[in-house]
């Protein structure tokens, strides 16, 4: 019997509206992440390019999603990236570099026209099996 | 074992050529739709707003079909939403609120530069779990 | 217990450098394959579209890498094309037609403003479950 699908919450992660859509939903062993977004400005960013500030917010945000889930970023197995400027691609490898190890998620990365807000230049969603990652060494 | 796939056909949607794509495939508890779309113009809904008008009829058609697989809107686990404007966003929303309940779907929503056709400003595929959604009471 | 995903790799497909992310992730039944892409151009692909030459090389890509994870074409269930000129999407449905028996994957077809360089005009990426496919008649 399939199990009843669990809405996951992280305090970390700004709630969306009710009768919007579900930041996280854990189905069995799936997890399944909405596309995270992150309206980081020039002003926010110092020297950073802003879409390695948003990719590494975005990593962050989709990090505690999956700590709240009961998983851990090597639990991911796909990610879509959707970016508006996709010569600025380098960026994103950047920052995904610093939240996975091991045989990375796969991926598709595709250049859009716009996200939700002209803030915003990255939007990335995750599908994910709990416990597929490699197991964590304990100490 | 695996179960084999099987095709599901609703009545209420127009099935593609063969040689073309399914609508909906089951596999064991899963349930996927294709990117659905509506090329409804302004001619045919009247003073309503056309992304509102293509998106309830997309929705509808989803709902056949996963009532075709043998389950509910509250079974789908994740939504993407690709539209052409991505500033009429909230005509989407309105039609989603319609068609959901409790916990809503995972989304991503990005602007795309074209569909299949110059009539088409939305196009809305799905990925559900029968039996995930909050079981009906019955009466 | 999930089962821990397994990189599948194929010879006829080029691995991305490490830190990446990976062509291909098997976690039990579940496949999912990475948006592939070939930058064929008109020198390269004499009479035929560059579209169909480019979305040819990608379904053998898939192929190759379904094949080497255990399974075939028709387990898979779900497709994403994304290209950068939907008015050909002819001749991606003339390469499709080539790839794929009885009831074929779902699918969303959408036009994106950019892939990862101006050569590459489509790419396809793709979620399979193994053993879901119509049994292959032996001989």
């Amino acid at each position: 019997m399939t199990p009843l699908k669990q809405r996951i919450i992280s305090p970390e992660v700004n709630e969306p509206s009710p009768g919007m859509f579900s930041n996280c939903l854990r189905i069995g062993d799936f997890v399944y992440i909405s596309g995270q977004t992150a309206a980081l400005r020039e002003k926010d960013v110092g020297e950073e390019s802003v879409e390695y500030a948003q990719a590494r917010t975005i990593f962050e945000k989709i990090q505690s999603l999956m700590s709240a889930a009961g998983g851990k970023m090597d639990d991911i197995a796909k990610l879509t990236i959707f970016l508006t400027d996709i010569s600025k691609r380098a960026d994103i490898w950047k920052a995904r570099k610093e939240f996975f190890s091991g045989d990375f998620p796969t991926c598709s990365m595709v250049q859009v026209s716009a996200l939700a807000s002209p803030d915003m230049r990255v939007e990335i969603e995750a599908w994910a099996h709990l416990g597929s990652g490699a197991r964590v060494e304990e100490g």
